[in-house]
């Protein structure tokens, strides 16, 4: 039995491009009356492709709602994403996640929105979610390690998100400290890990993620324009999200076992690698103060670390970081 | 006006002893019919005082129900337990001390209860909590320190039970790393922080603590009695809670202020001095597994430091300790 996942793969395989309806039949061994079914059931999923009888088939965009089905397809991993809940419309999927978690719910069962009402981001700020256009998610972790080590996990977080975001989109990413993920200095994500802990012990985490797929100019207040931006308006086209999703869990669970097993050093090289805030002078704002300095990297706390104008070193471990000066 | 906590104190003074009215009258500049009708509503309180015409009057013991008006009276702090809720059965002080702190409660915030019908202790274990025979309360803290310091938090408040209970019942209290309170290798309190962090910023630490005062054998189930005991037991005669309680939230309060001005340095000497877990060889079981060594001292961010075999020393974060071998 053909799966409509492989046809759809082919035509994302495509780029936009034409794939002839022969030679889809040749690579999935099934009759063109089968593929035409296949499409026709795509396009009420909500894809929509464009058919010649002289070329084929092109995928023109992808639907806005999430395909379960293709999405369970590609996750190959072992515990992040299994237990899934895809909802449509929530306050926050970071609400839901903690009440799950408190009920005992095992690491990796994630929260998928369509759209939040309230999403939050970083100190309360909002962060906004409308629908279909983003990955709105929440994730429970258990790690096994003290509540020192919390902070490790967040840079962590934006490691594997960065790297697997550049892989798939192949857009020039970055990491400002300590989990913002940029495309020419604007943001296109938003990183937020809630811990709980009862004296040293973690009892669970909750990562927060946002990322600004396929939202468009007119999706954002004019004041964000500044400072955000999505993948589409930075590449260009739009992008699957079960296709991001899966790769970033992939990601994210791999270096989430590298850590368990070898520590934060690992974490702190791939960091440092993809950050864009080190080497150029910035002005911080700490609970107790203002500080500048060049950050110049992370240090095994996760605090990240300053030179200061007299030469020495300083780990600042809770700031707003500014503008490069 | 004569207040009826001024007659309290001073049969309290007295240790069960008797002090005659003329004393009292001469102390308060009250007349003898004064001290009577106070006399009389003590009783109604809760009190049990002894009248003789000939020795005057003696505390036989305090009510098992706490004077708010006497406790207010008492404490002397600016923000801990300034807002108190004094509640009669819940089923953990914890949980309504963490609604309070999502709903922004203010640092200081008291819950306090005559019984709990679900107490909580470390690892998820039970805690035992009569009614009227202890003090079981959650307080919200709101730190201005990254999560790495939470532990540090933990040692800060064993360390003031510790000394505001030596002082007010001069029995030989030790700690227990991290935050046991033992009388002769007995568990008299047991100490839960609660922390709640959005990366590393804590949003607030729910402290829970539950110290046994007035609990008598028939308290406790009987494989308890092996390794609990309550200050009444210890001390043979019973306390009053409420004065219990403003000497610790003062002790406490003070140590915090140091700690927000000077760091964790004085408050590490401070539990050293009142430790009973260094210098003896113990078995530690840590998330990695088995451990033996001596504890030697606290380090700066909490754990405790364990001189192994080989003369090497490492930093324990997270165990449970056993008894010395």
């Amino acid at each position: 039995m053909m799966k409509h996942e492989t046809v759809i793969q082919l035509l994302q395989s495509k780029h936009g491009e034409y794939i002839s309806g022969e030679t889809i039949s040749q690579r999935l061994g099934v009759s063109r009356t089968a593929i035409w079914k296949q499409i026709r059931k795509l396009e009420e999923a909500g894809y929509v492709i464009e058919a010649s009888r002289k070329l084929g088939y092109r995928l023109i965009s992808v639907p806005d709602t999430y395909d379960l089905a293709a999405l369970q397809d590609k996750l190959q991993t072992v515990s992040f994403g299994r237990g899934l809940q895809l909802l449509d419309t929530v306050e926050s999927t970071q609400i839901l996640a903690r009440e799950a978690a408190e009920s005992g719910a095992a690491e990796g069962a994630l929260f998928l929105a369509e759209q939040q009402l309230g999403g939050r981001g970083r100190m309360g700020r909002g962060w906004i979610s409308p629908r279909g256009k983003g990955i709105w998610m929440s994730m429970v972790l258990r790690p096994a390690v003290p509540i020192h080590f919390a902070p490790q996990l967040t840079l962590l977080t934006a490691v594997a998100l960065c790297r697997s975001l550049k892989r798939t989109t192949s857009l020039a990413i970055g990491i400002k400290w300590p989990n913002d993920l940029l495309i020419e200095g604007k943001k296109i994500s938003g990183i937020l890990l809630e811990s709980a802990a009862e004296d040293e012990r973690l009892r669970y985490v909750i990562a927060g993620i946002g990322i600004s797929v396929n939202l468009e100019e007119a999706d954002y207040p004019s004041e964000l324009l500044e400072k955000a931006v999505s993948l589409r308006m930075a590449g260009g086209k739009s992008w699957d999200r079960s296709e991001l999703l899966a790769d970033f869990l992939m990601e994210w669970e791999q270096l989430y076992r590298l850590y368990a097993k070898e520590g934060f050093g690992p974490i702190i090289t791939l960091w440092e690698a993809l950050a864009v805030s080190l080497g150029k002078p910035v002005r911080l704002t700490t609970p107790q103060g203002e500080l500048s300095g060049v950050p110049i990297g992370l240090a095994e706390s996760g605090a990240i670390r300053i030179k200061l104008e007299d030469g020495s070193v300083q780990s600042v471990f809770s700031a707003e970081m500014g503008e490069p000066l």
